[in-house]
This record gives C-alpha cells, sequence and structure tokens, in this order.
C-alpha cells in the first residue's frame, strides 16, 4: 500500500531573531493589507517603508533588551515536539512551520511538502480568529498552495479559531490559577487584579464585525468561571478580574480598555497585587517580555501596585504541544 | 442561588413563508452588503430595490411550485428539539432561533433574552463559513446585542464552522452512504455519480480568501475518504466523485465547476446514476425543492442519466439535533 502523509502546518507570526532582520521584519509587517488597511498596494508600501525605517532603530533597541524574540524558535520546538507526538499515531505525519513575517515563508514551505494523498492540516498558533493574524496568515498559506496547483481546489482542514477547545481551556485555566494560588499564598493581604491583557486592535476592526475581541472576551470569562468554581468565597472577594488591549500604535482608537491605563487606574485606585496574563500569546515575544515585563512591571510597581506577577507564555510547554495535538483530532486527524 | 440561563441561539437563513413574504425576502437579501459587494449603502438599496422587484415573480412561481420555503419551520423544529434535549442536562436552556432575511430578527429577538448570567452561544445553520451566510448572519446577531448593551462586551461563544465536527461528518456521511447503498442494491449495472452539490459564491469572494470553498472542499473529501474506507474496491470502481457550485445569479464569473453545466457533460459523457448531496444545506429550500428536485432532475433525466436521486436535508431529523448538541457541547456547554 502506498504511503500517505498526514502534512500539519503551524501558522505564526514570526519574529526578529538578529538586529538585521527588524526592519524587514516590520516592512512586511506594516505592508499586509490586512494589518494596514490601505488597498492601493503601492502606497500602502510606500506607507510601510517609511513606518519601518521611521520605527526600526526604537524597535530593534527593545529587542535587543530581550535578546532578540524567542518566537520562531518556540514554533519550531512546538512543531518538533507535535510530530513526535502524532507520529506514536501514525508515523507518516510531517509537521511544518510557516511565519507569516519572517522565513520560513509560505511561498517556501509548501513546493517542498509532499501532498502524496494524506491529508492537510492548517492550523494557526493563535487562539482567537482575527483578520490580522490567523486570516493573513492563512491567506498567505492558500496563494502558495493555489500557485503551486493553479487549477484545483486542494482538500484541506483549516482551523481558524480554537480557544473553546476544551483541552486548551483547562490548560489555559489552568497556568492562571497556578500563578493566583502562588500569589494567594504568599500574598495574605490586599487585593489581587487577575488581568488578562490581549493584543488590541483598531476599534473600527471590531465594529465592522472582527470576531477577535468577542473571543478574547469570551475566552477570559470561560477562564474566570472556572478559576471561580474552584476558589471558597473569601478567597474570591480579594480578587479582581480585568480584560484589557494592549501595543496599540497609530493614532487612531483602538479596541479599549488599554491596559497601560487601566495599570496605571488601578495602581492608584486598588493597589495591591497584580497578575497579568498575556491571554493572545502562545510564544512570549516582545509585548510580554519587554512592553509586559519592562514597560507595565515598572509602571505598575511605581504607580502603586505591590508587587507585580506574569503567567508565561506557552512556549515550549509539552502540554500545550498535547493542547495542539487534541485540537487537530478534534478536526479529524 | 439565584437562577442562569444558558442560551443558545440557532441563526439561519430564513425564507418566504408565503407569496408576499417573497419580495421582502429577497430585498433583504440583495440589501445586505456581504451578499451584494456595493459599500454605498444607498447605491446598494436602490439595486436591491430593482433586484428584488425584478425577480419577486419569477421567485414567488418557483416558491409556489414547493410550497414556499420549509426553512423556517425546520429551524424553529430543531431549535425545540434541541432545547428539549439539552435541558435533559440543564433546564435552564434556552434555544431561540434568528433568521437573517426574516422573521425572527435578531433586533426583535435580543431584547427578549434574560442574560440573567448564564453563557449565550451563537451558532449558524450553515455548516462552512461563508461571509455570504455565517459572518452576515453573526454580525446581525452581534449588532443587536450591541444596541442592547452599548457600552460593554458580552461574553459568548460563537461558533463559525462546525463542517469538521466529527459527529456531524459520521451523521453527514451516514446520509450519502444510505442513498448510495440503495442505489447499489436496485441499480446493478451502470456508472453511478455522486454529485456534492454547494450554493455557489462569485469567483472574486474566493480569490480574496473567504474559506467557503475550501470548507465544501474539505468535507467532501472527509465523506468520500470515509465511504471507500467501507466499500470493498470492485463496488468502488463503479462510483464517481464530483463536487460542484450552484445557483449562480448575475453576469460574474462564480465558483466552478457548476452544477447544471456538469450534469450536461456527465450525462452525456458518463450516463447511469446520478445522486446528488447537497452539501451546504442543512434545510431543504427553494435550491434543493425546485433546483435540485425540479430543474436537475430534468436535465439529468434529458441528457443521459438513467435514474436521479437525491439524499434530503436535515431538516428535523433527530440525529442532526444530537449533533448540534455535540457541536455546542465541544465548545464547552
Amino acid at each position: 500500500m502506498e504511503t500517505k502523509t498526514d502534512e500539519i502546518i503551524l501558522c505564526n507570526f514570526g519574529g526578529p531573531t538578529k538586529e538585521e532582520e527588524v526592519k524587514p521584519f516590520l516592512f512586511l509587517l506594516f505592508d499586509d493589507p490586512l494589518v494596514i488597511k490601505i488597498p492601493f498596494a503601492p502606497l500602502r508600501t510606500f506607507v510601510a517603508k517609511r513606518i519601518s525605517k521611521k520605527r526600526a532603530p526604537e524597535s530593534n533597541h527593545e529587542y535587543a533588551k530581550i535578546g532578540y524574540s524567542p518566537i520562531n524558535k518556540m514554533t519550531q520546538i512546538q512543531a518538533d515536539q507535535l510530530q513526535t507526538l502524532l507520529r506514536k499515531g501514525n508515523p507518516n505525519t510531517d509537521v511544518h512551520v510557516i511565519n507569516r513575517y519572517t522565513a520560513p515563508f509560505a511561498q517556501d514551505v509548501i513546493p517542498k511538502l509532499k501532498f502524496d494523498g494524506g491529508r492537510l492540516f492548517i492550523v494557526t498558533m493563535y487562539p482567537h480568529f482575527c483578520h490580522s493574524t490567523t486570516a493573513t496568515s492563512v491567506r498567505e498559506v492558500d496563494r502558495a498552495i493555489r500557485d503551486r496547483f493553479p487549477s484545483q481546489e486542494i482538500d484541506s482542514t483549516r482551523i481558524y479559531s480554537w480557544w473553546h477547545n476544551q483541552s486548551f481551556l483547562e490548560y489555559s485555566t489552568g497556568e492562571v490559577k497556578k500563578k493566583l494560588d502562588e500569589l494567594i499564598e504568599t500574598q495574605t493581604e490586599g487585593p489581587i487584579t487577575v488581568m488578562f491583557s490581549a493584543h488590541g486592535i483598531p476599534k473600527r476592526y471590531r465594529d465592522k464585525g472582527d470576531p477577535y475581541v468577542t473571543e478574547t472576551t469570551g475566552h477570559f470569562h470561560e477562564v474566570k468561571r472556572k478559576i471561580l468554581a474552584q476558589l471558597d468565597p473569601q478567597q474570591a472577594e480579594r480578587i479582581h478580574w480585568n480584560l484589557c488591549f494592549q501595543s496599540r500604535v497609530g493614532p487612531v482608537e483602538w479596541t479599549k480598555p488599554y491596559t497601560d491605563e487601566t495599570i496605571d487606574e488601578l495602581a492608584k485606585s486598588r493597589g495591591g497585587h497584580l497578575l497579568i496574563y498575556p491571554v493572545s500569546f502562545t510564544s512570549d515575544h516582545i509585548e510580554t517580555l519587554y512592553e509586559m515585563d519592562v514597560t507595565y512591571k515598572e509602571q505598575a510597581l511605581e504607580g502603586g501596585f505591590e508587587s507585580y506577577h506574569r503567567v508565561m507564555g506557552a512556549n515550549d510547554d509539552h502540554r500545550f504541544t498535547e493542547c495542539l495535538a487534541d485540537i487537530l483530532q478534534a478536526h479529524g486527524l
């Protein structure tokens, strides 16, 4: 019997791993019509060139402080772990990484796939659907597939959103709960703020129907409900819950409440202990390692919080690999 | 302890149940910016008025022949059955129907929901995500929710695509297999064509990244694979598989192959027996009861097929209700 390989593509954002990669990464990001919505391509490219050139030095300064982005390494580790795990069930399983803004790019990876009659699964590393992450990643893969097979529709299963997968929600809840339990035990006095911080998007994207904000909101409430069900009411009284949006750039209004403003307000009005959870990030990146661990931490402690704590990204966690396997299996792998 | 009601919204297209409803239904359909992509609203409304007025008589003629659309009745039956089924697990569960183009409309239903601290699930009756069905339905519900709660994001779980749900795929496969088995048994000679026919969309929507065609393609191949795994190779040799797209309107190119053209071609080149499966329709409607059972049937038999057969929509099938429950439960209900 012929070999049929099940091929799985893990899509992620990508990130610069050294100084030379910062400007090209920023350029591709800002030249993406699903990120900067300028439909006229030459104008968008012109704007992207200017912004990436202007922002590269400061961006590089921040990346240098965190030793550049671990995201590419983490995605590759997850892909390798997932491949090892899935090959226990079916030895003919290949897992590939495709990034949107740094190599490996779709147009380089898709030509190397086997397409030998097995199945193809495309899943992104973003738990919540957003046009600026999920859609742009999957479309780039789609484009490369159509370049390779211009005259046929390829059989595939594309997974656009999985925050609601029950294994992942358990994992996500467990990660927050573990940190919260430590905090309850070590800091016996004062209020505790559990702040879910998601990457923001321009408000008009949400108004036009992008599902991202409703998905992060759903995720926030599910985890909150699950944790509250495990806490005794007296413990629960100390704990306050907030969902905020971070990392806005440019002059337009983004989805609110903003993480930085909320930290400032709560540092004054509530104080106590701040536990921040990067709900939309499965790998640590500049938004967690710099924005959270440097900027927000300083802001929180200088503003009046007694202590600052953070839940880490899933990164190379084996239990997250198991979630990815479960997500794929729920889709028929 | 206070009562918290889990509320579930089943979204569907809606359809006219009598002559007076045909024109308003067509008007709302063509005035939807996700169906007719004219961004300037007054122009779109003008066009929608003209098209709906022009098409209403012929459309009414077809609807009259099928006794008008059963879709509203079927959606309500599914909602009632689902509510009965889910209340066995949690008595505080309400299931509501919201249609996009006929009553009950989102703006009338959402104000009546309890929002008493329970959870909200929004699921459409379309197995495959499409901007012209799924997105427009969910956005209309979203708009009504934001009208009711203008200053907060509501906690909800919105299910955009579920063709890959394993219970549903088993159900879908079983429905095709049952008809195919009958056909294999009763028609022992000649080739059998299993034709999956999905509602088409303008080709440029697919080119721009609408996932609908890749989702129907994935569904087609999954069912085909599952059935082939159950047939002996000799039986399988008689069977040919096609995925086509139907119901195009207007002058632009739609997703191909077109169902009508493919029937004409295969009637001549292949002949034998035609089994058609309305893969994108969970309730029978004008596209199945008229387009398939009248137009395509005539065309197939006059063109050279010996016999014509069709898999019915899920309609009021209790086993489909169980699939809907499973889809919701997989999303945490």
